[in-house]
């Protein structure tokens, strides 16, 4: 042909013909994994409106959603992690990439509001500046599987003011800079420890397509009482994940499927003895935790494991290629 | 609960049961279809995360390339139909809701150009000011499946100038108006004539994340020349098509899985008598064609028939509400 074409020819398409037809077309594709995404994309997009009939009006409507979903995403937030947290997709792919051994902590969902412009702080350092805010202190540790501290652990620390908003949330944040978040590393005793404020429970934000969808679904948007948590050390599966309050009313319909048994935390109170040590106020919340890290191999290893398996189970042929699936026979 | 929540409760949800506790929650919704369309969507998309086993960079990646099809979008480009448009979805959607008897004309894809502000035009206007295109009158008329004239239908009728960009693609359109675009009404005859020029193919806008998605899938951006057409009138099914030139070097390869056997044309040349009776110039290209609009009762009972029959076939108990499917029993 003229145009250099190879694919299939594309003519008279039919509800019957077009998804075969477009696999057909994408399978010019020279990277075999972006090849079988599109592939099974292609197929559950066409199946959803198959099985829906879905309408003209509905279609536009949807379209319309998610270019307002991109409108108001900027800098300081991105509608579309909003939107795969509340369908439960930011915890499903977590728990795909990050599974934990029994020993190890879990995971939990990112969110929208991590940043990278967190001021880098030392051990007995305040996160937060607002004067609302009833203080905590916060006293961790970060172990092996083995129950061996670690060092070094670089850790990303985030929560929201009493107000129940992050920082990036706030106008002119620009000139104020960041607040209630800070980069810790671990000590020699693997002990990390800084002074925050008790989290509150917060709606996620709701002004935007997001909000409005769960409107309609009859859903609230309220999220636990928590503080975030990312913890990096090269050779150890990056972990984030979040300690949830207990008692929190939303502690069983969190907006974003984030809240594991495991990660709820109760609450103590600084005593005479903590308070000299640390330099806190007797009387302060006081949050204690050990962290759990397993290493990236291990990781990798269940991984592909439980990868494996799970396509065997769905009755798909694949192999692993840089622990992706792709198709055996291709 | 404290926090009025109904729901099931959500915790330690795993990549085996939170599509459950997904369709779950989102039960709460009042509205029967947007719980049907709602739990359709939750379960394929955690199925496409499920089969794939979708890593944490490429669910990052589509996050942000949905973001950048939203950002690039404006009031006269819609990044998001165009990405429907190249994965077959756009044409399934037409095809679903405008089945087409068989005396009738066929459907194409509206495509991202149409606009509301085409100026109406009598017949023997001209739709276009671009002096580089070839001059082509194109004489139509408009009939029912008994070959019936219909009068007072409304055509919008929308092409490219002759370097294959819409008017909207233009810098400046603001102040200079529509361009190659225009709306007309079907005379007693059912007959409407118009002054236009030849189509070319051209290139699908490729400057944004849908391009590079086409580039990434080592797909070519082209669509064969076509002159768009949307038809419109009380009691009619709205008819959205296109009329596409045989011989394009495009024509078996459409980018967007437009064109249809039925709606290839030959152009021919105006004669003598042509000319003098539509005041063009003979030796100009000449379009004739004929279309056969259907009723809106004959479309919705044939999209009726066909969602049922299909629905059955997929073994989905469903009932039609307002001629859209929700589950028999809920």
């Amino acid at each position: 042909m003229s145009s250099g074409y190879n694919g299939p020819p594309l003519l008279d398409l039919t509800i019957d013909n077009i998804t075969p037809n477009t696999n057909l077309i994408n399978a010019q594709c020279k990277d075999a994994r972006l090849k079988y995404l599109m592939s099974r994309l292609v197929t559950h997009l066409h199946d959803f409106a198959r099985e829906t009939r879905l309408s003209t009006e509905e279609w536009m409507a949807a379209l319309n959603f998610l270019v307002a979903c991109g409108q108001i995403s900027s800098d300081v937030r991105h509608e579309f992690i909003l939107l795969s947290d509340i369908l439960g997709l930011s915890l499903l792919v977590d728990s795909i990439n990050h599974p934990k051994p029994p020993a190890s902590t879990e995971g939990s969902v990112l969110g929208p509001f991590h940043t990278h412009d967190a001021p880098t702080m030392p051990n007995g350092g305040a996160m937060s500046t607002d004067p609302e805010g009833e203080p905590m202190l916060c006293v961790c540790t970060v172990k092996d599987t083995e129950g061996r501290p670690i060092r070094g652990v670089k850790i990303d620390i985030w929560e929201t003011d009493s107000s129940g908003h992050y920082d990036v949330q706030h106008e002119g944040r620009d000139e104020t800079g960041p607040s209630e978040r800070c980069v810790m590393e671990s000590d020699e005793q693997g002990v990390f420890w800084f002074k925050a404020i008790k989290p509150v429970s917060y709606p996620i934000p709701h002004d935007g397509p997001v909000g409005k969808l769960l409107d309609k679904l009859g859903r609230h948007c309220w999220r636990p009482a928590h503080l975030h948590f990312m913890f990096d050390k090269p050779g150890l599966d990056k972990l984030i994940t979040a300690l949830y309050l207990r008692g929190d009313p939303y502690e069983t319909s969190d907006a974003v499927f984030g809240v594991k048994q495991s990660l709820i935390v109760d609450l103590d109170k600084v005593d005479k003895e903590t308070a000299s040590k640390y330099d806190a106020e007797e009387g302060h919340w006081l949050l204690r935790h050990e962290f759990v890290l397993v290493t990236e191999k291990e990781t990798q290893d269940l991984r592909d494991r439980n990868a494996v398996e799970a396509l065997e189970k769905l009755g798909l042929r694949m192999k692993l290629v840089d622990h992706l699936p792709v198709p055996e026979l291709d």
